[in-house]
């Protein structure tokens, strides 16, 4: 089979990343353009590949069978508009867009372009959350009755960063939301959040919280509960955990090493991983498989419909957050 | 030192457990009477132990040091006053009551007779959950932020005792918001609770539900979370995990051996712990030292008034499914 | 039934254990005398726990339906011959002797007057290893082929009781030997031992090792590795793993509880039990059922005879260090 | 700084996962050229990667500053020779030989050439087992007193493979070899091995065993054991542990992933990973920035020396078998 010809919009840490795999580690893809807004940010990743700059968007999306658009937030929907309009099948970083009429835009011109569009929640790539859900699809949790999503990260974020990051439900939840739709496999109806400015004062001036605590109600009648932090000084603490009426199916976390030392002080295990881009590459490599997958088929697995869906989430933990009650999807 | 003469009143399955520890390994105690409404089983007991049967409440309250009340719940409340009358101190099982007007009553009987009165919370002194607690008292969590405890039952109770337990929050929650304000050390304030009945709908006529989540906020800032069931399959789950600017403490489960099997199928561990009398057997051990210290020095570790708190935190958690709002501890 | 009336014979540390566990834990047994050479032992022991104080052995022996052997080892055949010819049941702490001479004494004693005896090698009574010896016995580890022990004791004992402990193969060793026996169904054939002083040169001054390991083969062609020292500074570390065609079954350390804590340091468990009464006391307490068991049938499950074999191991042991050679059990 | 031009000598599985590496994923490195004996292999793996393939053992040693022999063994020596006499530095699998005077040849050559040389004892640079020689160097691990390795592979190879291994000992061993002497950081004087055919008769006859423990004294002291097997049907199982004056270290083994599953049938983790080329990847990864670090400064980290040390052991170990005794290093 011909490998598939990439570009990637946007070189940053992530995009970076992205390229990488594309030129080294995921078959079935050829990286072929890299484009940046800054040009030498394109210019460094594109020689140290061997692959083309494009001097602009419309000539990234030339003669290319994928593009990967990687640019920071706000251009998402302009990229995912101008890459349908020009037909070419998307790999796109989550979130489509921080605002629902936006989104829908995005999702009207892919629908109307009938591209396959896959937005990037790496996370259900991850071998051990996809090992959740496989036992609940599979059967052996049974009927699911409550899930739980720990995800807190090892430390917050520039001010800057949160400034304009569309706030904690948003930015760092969104992966919590996907993922309790993607293990529970049924929507949800009603969000109630509870959120605190524990880590840093600086948060909170800046307009947002720093620990959250949201319950879900599913259609299928699972309770989610999901608790997050900006800060575990231990490490990257992402876990989720599913009970039914047949068992538990739970990931725990990830170690740099299998090494346990027992000293007088007691016995300690090796370190968590501390970054994401380490803790969830397998998910990240995982990710392109589907990815090619979803282009050759023309039905990508996680969908500008998941983006939407999670946003629609994050929006109504932040109104619950506000007006201190329940919150129903339908309000959105 | 001499030993306290005690009398257990009640000696169902939690009073003959209490009356053999008491007989055979508590130290500072030496059993000298059982009571019981139905006779023959306190003529069991006692002649298996080799200590005199009451004929009456009053006669078991006559030259003993401290009586343990392990009758049923509805009872509890006379025999504190009637203890509190006679000047005996006393061990009595959780709850007070489930009526808040009752409990104050006895807390003010209690109160003017001016005797120690322990009540059983046990699970605080499981060593487990005492070493989380200890974790967050000694500092090493840090600022504490985030509390979450996990209870789940191996399997539903009968109908017929779900009819009176006074429901799943006054019942069994309770030992849960005990340990909240344990750990936390710090008093809630706010209540926010959804349940459902996904176990038996048996349960859901009987006016009660079988699955709960509970998250409540404290004077402190801390947020706690807490999810039960009336039915984990694999065992008698027990898990406390408490997150702060330190780092985390968290205490799981209990399993009967440490042998691990490691086949073609798979690694498995040894099956949890499913006997709460098994599982807590050490607290209720320990609970005994501590009563027998709260004794002689005339100041309980846990009191009639950790019982009445929790018993408002049950009420609060009842109120807000109800209503399906977040509940505020002081409207109660 | 009636309650085996039982006598005990010795109230050091390990005696006074027995006797307290007779008094209170197990069923079908009432303890009523207990005997010392140390007189104010025996009256201090018999006065806490209300029973006679026996004046000699041979009243310690009379109206009584079993003894516990719980003196130094130099007595154990001197009161076996005793109670065989007073025709009383025997649990013997082991060993039954450090001479073979006089371990066939013994266990002619006992064949002639057809007593039960049960020798106290509690450890194929611990839950966890037990579980291996019932994944082999059961066939999941399916034939055995290797068989891995350790044992390491949190630290040495003094140098008076190194002198007259009989060396480490058959002070410490011996508990292991018998546990390879008991897991692997199967007789020794061969014996190859390792040896090093490197704990405490006292230990060598006095003629002994602190650091070994065996190595063994069986009859069914087994392979048994050992290894021991004298100080592991993190605990009391007790492990064994068998492994086979079929999979392999491992028993791991006990901790004092199953709390964890997670820092910037890294993540801790719980210290593991370093006291050998505690870390054993279930095996005790379910090795009693044994006994009573096994006075009831007949038929006890540890015999002498497994006693001798274990010795027979140690002096191979010994021989194998000193001739730096394989050893044959038939030799002795 | 310049990227060191690679050649690649026999794309067999190992070869080509080296080629692979080489290619995509190590820094520093180019690869240039690859060659084998089957000229097809060859062509087909340099035109997936884009590289040239050499039409002779001289033709890929032109022009090149590194070669990665990943022939089979009995072609190791007469390469390096080859690869000393070009003066190109040679990172080489392991074994050197099978046979200790062609081994000899080697060094020789190597240290008369002056190039460095590093051997394939890639599980020095798995980061657990790695963690466990940290602890033993930077005196956590305190005095060395026991090390104990285990290595047991998932299942047997073809006979055709054993028949030509140079037997388990110099096959299989040989890393646990290296493996204890990379630990203990001292030399063996003294190995005692034992071994079983309990695999696979045919192994037997095939003059081989598949299933054997070793123990070694160092020179400092320390004893280490290892155990084998050539099937473990629960994966591959390859465990460290160092034990000391100050405490344990110990890797243990990895999983596919993190998720638990519990059930009314216990609770049970994901499987080992089975594939020694999955399991040591990241050992595989790291240890090329080794050799290029080695090639840089002209001193490997890993030498043919080490290759001949572990090489003596397999033959002391097979010698000892053979005579039923312990056999010192200094006989060879």
């Amino acid at each position: 089979m011909t490998e598939l010809r990439t570009a990637v919009l946007g070189v940053g840490r992530i995009g970076r990343m992205h390229a990488d795999y594309l030129a080294h580690r995921v078959e079935g893809v050829e990286l072929t353009k890299v484009y940046d807004v800054f040009a030498e940010a394109a210019t460094e990743v594109g020689g140290r590949l061997g692959v083309q700059v494009a001097g602009s968007v419309a000539e990234a999306l030339t003669d290319v069978d994928l593009v990967a658009i990687c640019t920071s937030t706000d251009t998402h929907v302009d990229l995912l508009v101008a890459a349908a309009e020009a037909g070419v099948p998307v790999f796109c970083e989550k979130p489509v867009s921080l605002d629902l009429g936006r989104t829908d835009r995005a999702v009207a011109a892919i629908a109307d372009a009938g591209i396959p569009v896959h937005l990037g929640f790496n996370r259900r790539y991850d071998p051990s959350h996809r090992a959740v859900r496989d036992a609940v699809d599979g059967g052996t949790v049974g009927d699911l009755e409550l899930l739980r999503i720990t995800s807190r990260d090892p430390g917050p974020p520039p001010i800057s960063y949160i400034e304009t990051s569309g706030g904690i439900f948003c930015d760092m939840t969104v992966h919590d939301f996907d993922m309790a739709r993607y293990v529970a496999g049924s929507e949800v109806v009603e969000v109630t959040a509870h959120g605190a400015v524990r880590v840093d004062p600086a948060i909170g001036e800046a307009g947002d919280l720093d620990t959250a605590v949201v319950v879900m109600r599913h259609e299928n009648g699972t309770i989610t509960t999901i608790d997050n932090s900006r800060r575990a000084v231990y490490g990257y603490d992402q876990r989720v955990e599913a009970f039914g009426s047949g068992g538990m199916a739970a990931s725990h976390n990830h170690h740099d090493h299998s090494t346990s030392l027992s000293t007088a002080a007691g016995t300690s295990t090796a370190p968590m991983q501390h970054f994401f881009l380490e803790r969830y590459a397998p998910s990240y490599l995982s990710q392109w498989d589907a990815v090619v997958e979803g282009v050759r088929s023309g039905t990508p697995e996680v969908t500008v419909a998941d983006g939407r869906a999670a946003l629609v989430l994050g929006l109504a933990a932040g109104r619950s957050v506000t007006e201190g009650r329940p919150v129903r999807v339908d309000e959105f």
